[in-house]
């Protein structure tokens, strides 16, 4: 799935998009820390061809600050709790710049303890995750992060919908070429995928979801209509989702994907919930020889016929992105130079 | 699927079945640690109803250990590398005695830095995962694990297998409950269930695997006879798998799945590779408030029309077998009466 402009398209660096991105951020009332590092983020996606999480969220974003539900002023707060413990309240702001704010400290914990754990609680997650895990593998690190969303997913074997779309993502270092970096939904679909279909008008594979009266059905719009996705993988990926609201919510403090309500924040769109990220530093165990191995796999894993590895058609998008600019379509660009004043 | 006896069945007594796996264990050259360790592991499936993973293993652990391909003397080397992790060689035997080994360390650790990983290599994993995990829960623990095993899987959009069934287990205490326990193979179908459908004459439902020429086959014995299973959920269940590589081989420098040569031991039955363990206690950033929220979800989980949590058979077969004896049939009590001599 992708949201490849059918239109006339537009070329724009990367700087200047971040640039551009930063102004519409601290213009609907994100201080600079804020702006920062949801631009990054989501220039980021959107130079990497993961359009569904680049500047087609950004009304989201805009919609969602407007509505009073996130803080974008709002100054995480960080306890150090253990040698191998951070928590962070991100006091009702977003997940990134508690991350931000934490980082520092969980990669020394993680070097120190070889282990290391940020919980973040009171936090607004609306971008993609590998982002996130991402920068730890060009650490030389191995991360494992999780967040939960908002009721859009049916457990398998139940009527109604609970789960939010809980993406797991993975990242660790690969000797000699880019990182391997995966970001999945557990469910059957990325909502933001949906989104685009709906706009798009197509219709969506069988399995991904089910109407408002719990039927199957293949029209994105009719999922977002009161229906809801399914899982991936029938029970396995409903149990996964299960525990990512386990990790990123019942064991950071935050919300489950079925507890806020946001009905008096009309425009609200992220959802208040929670996020895990795990830190290991290979080189406790097995020195510097990680990297190494992990070329290994990658090897062995082109060697049985696999054409392209998971994440590797961002790193393609993203080296294109630097000799050409970050592609979007012209009426995308000039709707954010508007919302950018 | 199930193994559910169709002929005469017998009932034993779960230590009495215990002492009876002990004394084939130590028969067949363990000492008695690993023996004990063993026969509670393969009896616990047998109770629990987890059959693929019960008394069906003894004939493939008898094999394997005559072979010489396992060390059932092996007394496993624990290095204590850092305040949140443990590492251990188990010399070429199995798992679960080198988990025995740093067990007490390894909890030590995650109640002192909240987060600990045990990195366990050099060793053989024949058995459910999920008894690896579940006492932690009985702790107030939360726990993750995953094994590497050995090649049957082809990674989705290669051609050839590469990837073993690589199961991922979960466990997460639960307040006034059992704990939430989960162990799902990364595979389509657990590598146990395709020997078990082979053995009852059974087909496979579409989707599990593929056959020696690489075509789809319902055919339990084609998938066995040089053919592979496929990953589950497609290239997001390949992603878990090539994930659950590089934590249990390339991080605790354990063999990959495809990188142990077994062929100068006839009989040889068990992957020679690696497993990791991430153990959080959930105390350092929500006190004790983790086991009611998880309670919580389990409570909306059941709203929302749940029949049964993931896992929950295992517990209930677990009380009935408490209540009955454990169940086997008669041709299998009499096969392990003659191992244990």
């Amino acid at each position: 799935m992708s949201a490849r402009p059918d239109t006339a398209v537009a070329q724009i660096v990367f700087a200047d998009l971040q640039a551009l991105l930063q102004r519409i951020f601290v213009r609907h009332g994100c201080r600079a820390e804020v702006a920062q590092a949801l631009a990054f983020n989501c220039a980021s996606a959107q130079r990497d061809g993961a359009h569904s999480h680049g500047v087609f969220r950004i009304p989201g974003y805009v919609s969602t600050l407007e509505s009073g539900w996130v803080d974008g002023q709002a100054v995480p707060a960080v306890e150090n709790l253990a040698s191998g413990y951070v928590r962070v309240d991100a006091k009702g702001g977003f997940a990134q710049p508690a991350l931000a704010a934490a980082r520092e400290l969980l990669v020394a914990k993680a070097r120190s303890a070889g282990i290391a754990v940020l919980a973040i609680h009171n936090s607004h997650h609306f971008a993609a995750l590998w982002p996130d895990v991402e920068p730890f593998a060009d650490e030389g690190l191995v991360a494992l992060s999780v967040v939960n969303s908002m009721t859009c997913v049916v457990p398998h074997g139940a009527r109604q919908p609970l789960f939010g779309t809980n993406p797991i993502a993975f990242a660790a270092p690969c000797a000699g070429s880019d990182p391997i970096v995966f970001d999945m939904a557990t469910s059957a679909m990325a909502h933001g995928d949906v989104q685009i279909a709906a706009r798009k008008g197509e219709l969506l594979p069988e399995g991904m979801g089910v109407d408002n009266k719990g039927e199957p059905t293949c029209d994105p719009q009719a999922i977002l209509d009161g229906g809801a996705l399914l899982p991936f993988g029938g029970h396995k990926g409903s149990a996964l989702s299960m525990m990512v609201e386990l990790l990123a919510a019942a064991l950071t403090g935050g919300n489950f994907s079925f507890e806020f309500d946001w009905s008096q924040h009309p425009g609200a769109k992220t959802p208040w919930t929670g996020q895990l990220i795990i830190v290991i530093d290979p080189a406790k165990s097995v020195g510097n020889r990680f990297a190494e191995r992990s070329r290994e796999l990658v090897r062995q894993m082109q060697a049985v016929g696999l054409q392209r590895m998971p994440g590797e058609r961002r790193f393609r998008e993203r080296e294109q992105s630097a000799k050409e600019g970050v592609t979007l379509t012209v009426a995308e660009l000039e709707q954010l130079q508007g919302l950018a004043g």
